[in-house]
């Protein structure tokens, strides 16, 4: 009745048939091998507790913002597909289905169309295309998969061959989920902690007292002063690191950065804490404690990676209804050059220090990105981030950055996904990806056939590797 | 003598034999299908009146900007093609049409060159490629066939298959031509007015005062006071839609938007009529201005379409002699994110409510415009437009918003342009790079065919009317 | 025992076999034309004293900013590559040679790669690939190459086919290289001198006063007077112009124009001599200057280029230990539209007046650089330059620049180069990815195989001279 879909085994590699042999050769060196996953955003609860997911809809749309964001452009309010936190009940987890289903060709052409894809296929075995009149049977054939022990979060782990996954971690978590997972001999997954501390850096929240006198708790250390703030921040980045935490991760608008002298640092603290630090304040202490994250990095070896440039909730009624991460995060136009110069003055070449960029702005790729990473030992230039994440976006950064940079200037393929389901699907698709632009390569006769294989392997191997210091 | 040339069946699909044949498929499918042009420039005087061309040069070259610029730019004065209102006489429109002829070779590669060889080619069945040689032939053959009925503007509109062209019309229109139309039975296009209030927006120009008194005159409603300068914008727009028309355009230098609170609004008002209204006071009020007009949209129901971003008049002698639209208008960057903010928190999920971004700023598309149209239902990413409107701009554009936004938040094309003669060459470009684009994502196994078809039909039928609501 | 590579006839060429056959048969009418290279870093005296490079160390790596920037990058010390001028001794040379071959991994898919390749390969007729394993053999090679005639800068530029060589010079310098060249009957490529002020016209250096005291030592002319300055500037400019020079250079970081009237422009420039111009007011002379300069081009007819945007020194201590240009040049964002407003409203339509416009934003391509370029007669859209200059790069250069502002408003490709054995390789590299644009045009049907045949000539021949005024 439905129209059937397939996976082919050809997918995003290039349509010329010559250049599209090569990258075959080239993904199939790549296509077995484990998955090193740096960056991410799966819950280690689900890991640690390993309890079933409960239905196609709390897995696969409620927590997917590139999905219901696009459902809801559509017209499709965000309520009835579970957004914000309560899971819908069955007969509204199904109704959130069925207009999934039923608004199937609004995907057409995006990164979402293939990761569902793939997963539908690859992870649940499903062929039927979806839409209105699919909707019941797929979400009854999911549902009974999801019961069974093969679909618990580790055995996917296992059967996705996940040999690193990293988390993204308030600093006062206790990191409880990584040490049991840690000390499970019988979980071979690596999960590590990413220390993300951006809203204790941001004196202009609302909430910043608050959140420092937590980070204070956390630390046993008392943050009413400027040296026990600092202090308990440093002693988080090594509970983290001793935990297995390679990296710090920082997400602000801007990445500028800067140098407060002591006394001003301690006098924008003390007045922050009052809630009394006005917004230009706020912003220079915020700058400055980018500058000292650089400091501490140089200190306790912890991987520094930028993701800025996002205007956050941008539509007020829905953030507060639904919450943050609701999709309607939108980019802007971010500048490195200038902002890090500060930083990278001072720690650029510092030994063991390394900082990754990431970027929602395409024009500083070939502009800033890769000419920062093509000097600095310390600069990697990140993967293709978020709405980058897509096939013709990576082709893009690609094409942009490695006439400057090279590729082991890169940091090699991040997933940064709350969609644990789609992580093998995403991966796939970078390695893929990659083939096919090390093929052109080989089929213009820039890089002979085993240097790009070398390359394409190091790729998912070496090169994260070294990046992120696994 | 001179060199022929010849449109082939397969100009811009893909050069990959396999992925053009997938190409050719779609392309047949819309091939023969009404051209709907939802914004556009053609004096509907022009199909009122039906009266023939007068001759080459006046219909194709003196007031086609794209054409005339760059032969200015090759060194040939305006003044002797025409440009800046009153016809050349024969002499000067046949030596005017032979400097063009000569100079074919500088369209090489442009948009110009294709739509050129196209009316050339398909409208008057020429095969001679312009020259010094044929031009006096090629001349003489086209200001024949203008001499033919088949050559009137409602043949030509018949001939083309235009079934929706919507013109660009001041507010103080009287829309004779429009009701004209509407009322003739004989003639099947429907031309709709565009309500484009522009220079009544902007306080900071010196006609600021007669503008809104003609205004007033036009609605009836006195503007010497703020609320009657509101009244009047508002029943010229139901005047707008009562004709026919489906949206308002906007082409300020950038999209801020804020809102004024109604005194401060009221003051700068009647400080604006005496002219003494401050430079910050006047963007304020214009900014403020776009808000309200967004207001009265989910009120009427017209929809929002933004064009901004272009200095006007960059060369003041140019202006100066020639008057505007002289081929001098140059891009600026734009900023969308932070601009339609306080918009789109207003009205961005107000039921009815439709905004089309239309940017001359490439690198916002992926950036800002494909993120916003992918979670604002009222949001839609608009066709490459003016300087975009060409080959390879069109496929970077594809590939910049689809997979973020699909194709269903997409406007569909316009083509925006005063040469009328060009219209089924545009859309026919339009077409087969669609064609192009979904035959690519066939081939790379990221769509099914069946899906490609009917996406390239959607794009040309059902996603154009639903965003200009027609 | 190492691999092998050779360079393949058809590199850089299109992969789709029809489209390729097109491009062979374009690249075939431009491969053996003589080179023209406008602009450029080629010392003089190595063409005037005709002395044998030393070795393959301070040849090829050591006054390459592409080749050791990355090698720093991969975490070798610019001291162990000779960078900052002292050339390194035998021993030194050979291990910084050999760690260069070592990594010779991270250059894949760099523009660097395909320029050593050729030399090795072209220049040299070596064809090892480098490595730890083949690093002395090549070494050892391109030593006793170097020792013999075949390989003096003169044979080379012979053995090379360069017509035109254009150097970039001090404004105080003597041309006395330039000159005995010009004198001597048996060396036959011209070479130009380019007038590069940008040091003469910063009020804001530290050294300003000692600049121009040279500059009018120079001149013959006293520079104590802002009319002394202005004089000694014009002198020097017919200097360069009497001596071969055909343009000037600008590399300022943006190209604001603005006019100040004269009293204060003199105001400024006392201030300046005295070291006590604020930021603001130096900045304005800056920008006043490059306005004088147009005004002198209009005047003796030298071609104005700009290459601004360009954080230079961004790592302090590099440039204190090592000097400039040394691999930390970083790019920003650059505005050209109402920057050169001012400019272009005086003088963008003045007769002789020539105007190239280069950048490393790759977003003003299609947004500014075109549409100006497309509408006044005296802009040129300059060729991708520095980290632009790359076959990606260039390929979204042409695509970006094009359909506005056809082939003939761009400048030709230019070199700009220090390394003098890469200027084959350079040229080489754009007509083959000239030949494969132009191929795409051809096989989508958008452009007679005729046309692009001519065209491919002309962007080597006709285009470069006149933009250059050769």
């Amino acid at each position: 009745m439905t129209s059937m879909t397939s996976l082919h085994a050809d997918r995003l590699l290039p349509a010329d048939l010559g250049t599209r042999d090569i990258a075959r050769r080239l993904h199939a060196a790549t296509a077995g091998l484990p998955i090193i996953s740096p960056h991410g955003h799966v819950p280690p609860q689900w890991l640690a507790e390993d309890t079933a997911f409960r239905d196609p809809t709390s897995l696969l749309i409620s927590p997917d913002h590139y999905v219901f964001r696009l459902l809801h452009a559509q017209g499709v309010p965000l309520a009835d597909l579970g957004v914000g936190g309560v899971p819908l009940d069955e007969q509204g987890a199904r109704r959130a289905w069925r207009l999934f289903c039923e608004n199937w060709s609004a995907f057409r052409g995006t990164s979402s169309r293939f990761w569902l894809e793939s997963v539908l296929s690859d992870v649940f075995g499903l062929s039927q295309r979806p839409s209105a009149e699919s909707a019941d049977a797929l979400y009854d054939a999911i549902s009974a998969a999801l019961a069974t022990p093969e679909f618990r979060p580790r055995a996917l782990a296992e059967r996705f061959g996940i040999s690193v996954l990293a988390t993204t971690d308030d600093p006062t978590d206790s990191l409880e989920h990584h040490r049991a997972l840690a000390e499970d001999p019988g979980f071979a997954t690596r999960v590590a902690p990413t220390f993300r501390p951006d809203r204790y850096l941001e004196p202009a929240r609302a909430d910043f007292a608050e959140l420092v006198a937590a980070l204070g708790r956390a630390a046993d250390v008392d943050t009413s002063t400027y040296a026990g703030y600092l202090a308990a921040l440093e002693d988080r980045r090594r509970f983290f690191k001793a935990h297995g935490g390679v990296s710090t991760d920082h997400s602000h608008v801007d990445v500028v950065t800067l140098t407060l002298d002591p006394a001003e640092a301690q006098r924008i603290y003390a007045k922050a804490l009052t809630g009394k630090a006005s917004a230009t304040e706020a912003t220079a202490f915020r700058r400055h404690m980018l500058m000292e994250m650089a400091r501490m990095a140089t200190e306790d070896g912890l991987v520094m990676t930028l993701h800025p440039g996002v205007h956050r909730d941008h539509h007020t009624p829905t953030a507060d209804r639904f919450g943050p991460d609701t999709g309607h995060d939108i980019p802007v136009a971010v500048e490195f050059t200038r902002a890090l110069q500060p930083l990278l003055e001072r720690y650029g070449t510092a030994e063991g220090f390394q900082l990754i960029l990431f970027t929602l702005d395409e024009s500083v790729f070939s502009r800033e990105i890769a000419p920062l990473a093509g000097f600095y030992p310390s600069v990697y230039a990140g993967a293709p981030w978020w709405f980058l994440d897509a096939p013709e976006a990576v082709r893009r950064y690609r094409g942009a950055v490695t006439e400057t940079a090279g590729f082991h200037r890169t940091s090699g393929f991040i997933d940064d996904t709350r969609a644990f389901l789609s992580i093998p699907a995403r991966h796939d698709m970078s390695r893929r990806l990659d083939a096919a632009y090390l093929a052109q390569l080989v089929a213009e006769h820039r890089l002979d056939e085993d240097e790009a294989l070398e390359t394409a392997v190091e790729l998912v191997t070496t090169i994260p590797s070294r990046a992120f210091k696994l």
